[in-house]
């Protein structure tokens, strides 16, 4: 059984000491909003789900998972997922961040990435159930008709009905212009859809009274490749008179048996005929699929800051009452018979790395999310532009970089318990099975760091990279005089500029070359990612000064700050390296 | 189902080409030796018995697991791993390197490193239990008495017995000066062992007649701490008149559940008044098993080059099949529906990553097992020293980074699968899971650190760094004049040379406050490890000149030496700036 307790000092710490956040959404509300009470109460509630409702599932459901019952196709989730669902439900988290017209409580997306994470802390594998359903309440509010809305948005925000995204086909993945699922056009305007869908997260479960699938498929004039997808809605349970009416001729042909993440019910689904109905315009189904793309890839993020987080509680705790051996400058527990494994420098080392990286995405994700509500409501076009834009840039460094750094996370803290991390009942070795799908998933980390690389920068001409280089210059300039962030300031400016003449360069050898930008890409993505959370940390360390945490969590807060910059950072300039060296040592391998 | 293929070229490119293997053992046989040809159908054989026999049990084995039966407290093996036992036992392998009078082919310890990796590579799991009888027989060898090595040693290498080390307790891990096991005085000259051990690898199971469990335990009268520790004797069945007598008061507890390595049968063993027999020097105990670690650090080493050598042929070979995407300067494979994945610069990446630390890897633990045969049979006492310098100073280079290495390699293995490598039945997941306890058990990472640091460096005055210096500026002297080995000598050069500047500041630093050692020692570790890799590509290009390999393979050589020195040695900067950081980076943490 492993520890989870909400990180709601944290949390606050980053949205209003760091981002200031309470100032930007009250902007945004113009003055109708939530108050700080009302968003220091949401976190508190979400909090206490995580801990006392999702935690206590998280092993169990691991080591049950999911049933797939051939005979009937359906699929049972382990227990306490459908209790914990309803909770979640009855709470009204299901529509936390949706508009009030569809029975939502309309909080600002920051809220929804804060709450998120301590859900997906509780347990991944349930949160995912909810996470599908948030995909495709967007795709129905941003594409759905005013009556697709209606019958399709608002059981599903009031959490009687989930949905699903299926993309995938077994020759399709990275690479959905390969995808064959057929569309046909049939009675009443539906179409008739035929094929086969893998990876399917929630595609079958017993959490709700009916599924609402998303399906992307080829109508029969479709162009080949990518341009040629639309989007489909296909109910488990198709409607008559607004209520359940016939089963629909999509089942859950089997489930996946994975390393990780097995209380979520991984489905291939097989549509034999099924009834769907087109949403949005024909052959713009990628399109489409692609305006949700930001805020899936965000909370995919998220869930590499969640893991971390509960992987660092975890191994903290450990650190702190195992005895073993003693310290290399003599006893520190001299009544006991061995001091705890905190006295060893290379514990903290990997301690400190988990929470550098924890606590950095967390501001980082943060920040993306904030952008995400100034995009939608900021006052003026060229606000909600620049907030898009950057969000634009952010969006693959905090799916990429921080389910990466997961996976490192994750490492050091079973580390840290030596032996006894690999036992399964201690835990802590789920959470690296758990986390070993959050880089393959939404996007890989490779297809991250084309987007970042390709389109973020060289299509797009670097105009995200340019506001958050402003925006980081602006910050050093603010706090030059202070004595107390001079090591972070100097360093930071220098790799910022470093940055901005890195990127004109690898753009000119792209232009050569157009092979150069898949030899520079992952390692531009580290690059670029390591030196966006120095950014984070540097705040971090100018917001202690105005913040009313205690003290011994400032100090914490400038520590790792200070960690960071030592010991983390020069990882800029391995990545460096392997971005000059260029195509021509990634040579062709037959 | 995951393949398998022996490397055979490469292990004797390694062999051969770059360490002249064949050389060095004649010279220490002094002409009665075993012939190249001998050699090479050893590691035929190995290769059979490893693709045949144990790599089709390695995905059942992990699926099927141990199990443990409680009313008799015995383990069953997963199906197929009595029969692979019988097949390694009936050819000869358990007793490969053991002395002829026991019954061994007295075969040089490289070529029980050669054929160990690919019984790890076949079956890890499996591949333990004659491990732990080697390690047994290690100790029966060194430290047993004429009568106990008749009696205990020759049905081990026989393989009709196998063997355990039982150190651990649930309080003592890392800290063996914890241990609680008791063992008082009994009759002629026997004594009874009181005492649970946990962690134990091999400790029940059903694939031999009889397990001679090798147990630290204090005397009534030692001293605490480490320095009142002994080893004992303690068979499963004692022995009357040379046969099996009665059942020992040893027995299985219980089998741990684990994240991996589930063919294996890790046992709580309670040991309750168990007949055990004093082996070696009361009091000794520690330092006896002190004599065997470098010959079981090493083949640990050897599992992370295993694992990942086997996760490289899986990724490379779904590399090559899967069809996603095109190239970016257009299709490679126009007349079929996608390009496959290989033509993608990061995929390429991301298996020459691989293939750089597999192929690097194995030319350090076949040097560092060359220097075992050296120092046991070398012809002068200063020759048999310096290696036996060499190898102790090595040991935890092997054992640390080439573990810690498998983790990178196994998990960029899985991200070439995309969302397949989540899945169980495609295998690779395995690999990361089974790859996951090699940086923990034989000593962690942060124990070997430490080890290189603080013991091989510091405690003895750097002797064996000095020893692998001077090779590695012999190696460049003698190269200076190849233009084609240009681009390598000058950066090993310049790093050997900072190497020894580093260690020396490093070394008064922790004079003056023996904390820096724990802040710097994990650190220490890769950036070493880097540039003894380095060191040993190096070699692999210069030996491609009078290799007899095929023009493909040398070429791949080649390249994979440009790519480790263009895009992963860089890391030691890395590593350099964390080690000056300094212990004042690491501050308390409650």
């Amino acid at each position: 059984m492993t520890l989870y307790k909400a990180p709601l000092d944290d949390q606050r710490f980053a949205l209003f000491d760091v981002l200031g956040a309470e100032a930007v959404l009250t902007q945004l509300q113009a003055g109708e909003g939530h108050t700080r009470d009302l968003l220091d109460a949401v976190l508190e509630e979400a909090g206490k789900l995580s801990e006392q409702v999702l935690a206590p599932t998280n092993a169990p459901g691991d080591e049950e998972g999911c049933h797939y019952d051939k005979a009937t196709r359906t699929v049972t989730t382990p227990k306490g997922f459908k209790e914990a669902f309803r909770q979640f439900a009855d709470g009204g988290w299901a529509g936390l961040t949706m508009d009030e017209a569809f029975g939502g409580q309309a909080l600002p997306s920051v809220m929804g990435i804060a709450t998120t994470e301590m859900f997906q802390s509780g347990n991944l594998s349930w949160s995912l159930y909810p996470l599908l359903s948030e995909g495709a309440c967007h795709a129905l509010e941003i594409h759905g008709t005013d009556e697709q809305k209606h019958t399709y948005l608002k059981p599903i925000v009031a959490g009687r009905w989930t949905g699903t995204m299926c993309l995938t086909e077994p020759q399709a993945g990275s690479d959905l212009g390969l995808l064959k699922t057929r569309a046909e056009p049939g009675e009443n305007g539906s179409y008739t859809i035929t094929g086969t869908k893998i990876f399917i997260s929630a595609g079958e479960h017993d959490l709700a009274e009916n599924i609402i699938h998303l399906v992307l498929a080829r109508l029969p004039d479709a162009p080949a490749g990518s341009r040629g997808i639309s989007m489909f809605i296909v109910p488990k349970f198709t409607l008559k008179d607004g209520q359940l009416g016939e089963r629909n001729n999509v089942y859950a042909g089997a489930i996946e048996h994975k390393m990780g993440i097995r209380g979520s019910a991984t489905c291939v689904m097989n549509f034999d005929g099924a009834e769907g109905y087109l949403i949005g315009q024909p052959h713009k189904g990628l399109a489409a699929m692609f305006t949700m793309m930001n805020a899936a890839r965000l909370s995919v993020g998220v869930q590499g800051l969640a893991l971390s987080e509960r992987a660092l509680q975890n191994s903290l705790h450990y650190a702190r009452e195992r005895l073993q051996s003693r310290s290399l400058s003599g006893p520190k527990f001299p009544d006991k018979p061995a001091d705890n494994l905190l006295v060893q420098p290379d514990v903290r080392r990997m301690l400190l790395t988990q929470r550098a990286f924890v606590e950095g995405s967390r501001m980082l994700v943060l920040y993306a999310a904030l952008q995400t509500d100034i995009e939608a409501r900021g006052g003026d076009e060229a606000t909600r532009r620049k907030a898009s834009e950057l969000l634009a840039f952010l969006i693959p460094i905090a799916k990429g970089l921080v389910t990466e750094l997961a996976q490192e996370c994750t490492k050091e803290a079973l580390q840290v318990y030596g032996g006894h991390g690999f036992i399964v009942e201690n835990g802590v070795e789920q959470f690296v099975r758990d986390a070993r799908i959050i880089t393959l998933y939404e996007g890989t980390t490779g297809i991250q760091a084309a987007d970042l690389l390709g389109r973020k920068i060289l299509q797009l001409k670097g105009v995200g990279l340019q506001h958050f280089l402003a925006e980081i210059g602006a910050f050093c300039k603010q706090h030059a005089g202070d004595e107390t962030l001079r090591a972070y300031l100097g360093p930071l400016g220098t790799l910022a500029k470093e940055w901005g003449e890195l990127t004109l360069k690898l753009a000119q050898r792209t232009q050569a070359n157009p092979e150069e930008l898949g030899a520079a890409a992952n390692d531009y993505l580290y690059y670029s990612g390591y030196i966006t959370l120095a950014y984070f940390w540097a705040r971090a360390a100018a917001a202690t000064a105005g913040s009313s945490q205690q003290p011994s969590f400032k100090q914490a807060k400038r520590d790792t700050a200070a960690f960071y910059f030592a010991r983390i950072l020069p990882r800029t300039q391995m990545h460096k390296a392997a971005i000059e060296a260029g195509v021509e040592t990634l040579p062709a391998m037959a």
